[in-house]
């Protein structure tokens, strides 16, 4: 049985936490829905907000909804370097000790010391896919992309979730090294 | 027998004709050599170029001697989509129906209408490695770079000559969607 699911490319963005939202928007603002996400109840904002690390800054970065526990910034190695944040590779959530960043706002300015990270690939599973397919929440998986720049991407996180929809999550980087855009159809092979 | 080749991470550069180079930098102009490279015989120049496109600009694109055939610039995907140069995937010198680019120098500007791509990843074998591992010229293989953001790099060009030294070549997104860096080592398993 062929295991494919699509990719989904996730270009650098930000979760914040209400606290972060009313310091960068004003007392009491709440995130407004642009469209939604692959992922059910997740939406990219029409908000965004200026990021600003020691080497370099991204005046827009679109913020992801809704308001979340913890501030958490994804970029791209690329962006790591253009900013000179230096962001681990990390799952989303785990950001213990990870960068900082200055985030403005247009009613204000915050400093993170820790909520940076290069998101590390992950394909959400909504757990019937998973059974169907014998994987566990946090399995490793290898998978195929094809096309001339083809790659088997190894240590792909699986996750499982009643909430969750099909989908692999690549960032910018690991989309231009394989040709992969969202939408195209990768295959677990292990 | 374990077949192991060190890794080398191209950043954008330029090659350029030596009419080119009198182009941008001045009649009789002779490329000046900054450091050597991997590869014998060619070197990094002190001399830089800018680089344009119709989306954005690289103001100093670093020149890679010594001056060959036909003007060549090599870029990323991320540099693609910075600059709105639509690079094809290409192996090097073949440049037919590429992009364009106007390229500047301290002594003119340059308008080149094909010449830009995204080199197509590859690893220069000298004879004697290709013989002892049963590699043929233009072989495509498979090779794997371990770590964290591990993954297994298909169509990866072979490229046989006496005159080449054993070095894999990716750019920098494929470095930094795998976590290779310069002098890692990478395997080919196929």
């Amino acid at each position: 049985m062929s295991k494919t699911v699509p990719v989904g490319v996730s270009a650098r963005h930000i979760h914040l936490s209400q606290e972060h939202v009313e310091a960068l928007f004003g007392q009491g603002y709440q995130l407004t829905e642009f469209k939604p996400l692959s992922q059910p109840g997740q939406f990219a904002a029409n908000e965004t907000v200026a990021v600003s690390g020691p080497k370099g800054s991204f005046p827009k970065v679109r913020i992801l909804g809704p308001a979340r526990k913890a501030t958490q910034l994804e970029i791209s190695r690329t962006d790591a370097f253009a900013t000179g944040i230096k962001a681990p590779v990390r799952e989303s959530g785990n950001i213990s000790g990870s960068a900082g960043v200055t985030i403005t706002g247009p009613a204000g300015e915050v400093t993170i010391e820790e909520g940076v990270i290069v998101a590390a690939r992950h394909i959400h599973f909504h757990t019937d896919d998973a059974e169907k397919w014998g994987i566990q929440d946090q399995q490793q998986l290898k998978v195929r992309v094809g096309g001339e720049r083809g790659l088997v991407f190894e240590n792909v996180i699986a996750r499982v979730s009643p909430s969750f929809a099909l989908d692999m999550h690549i960032d910018t980087d690991e989309a231009n090294a394989s040709g992969a855009q969202t939408g195209d159809a990768a295959e677990i092979i292990d």
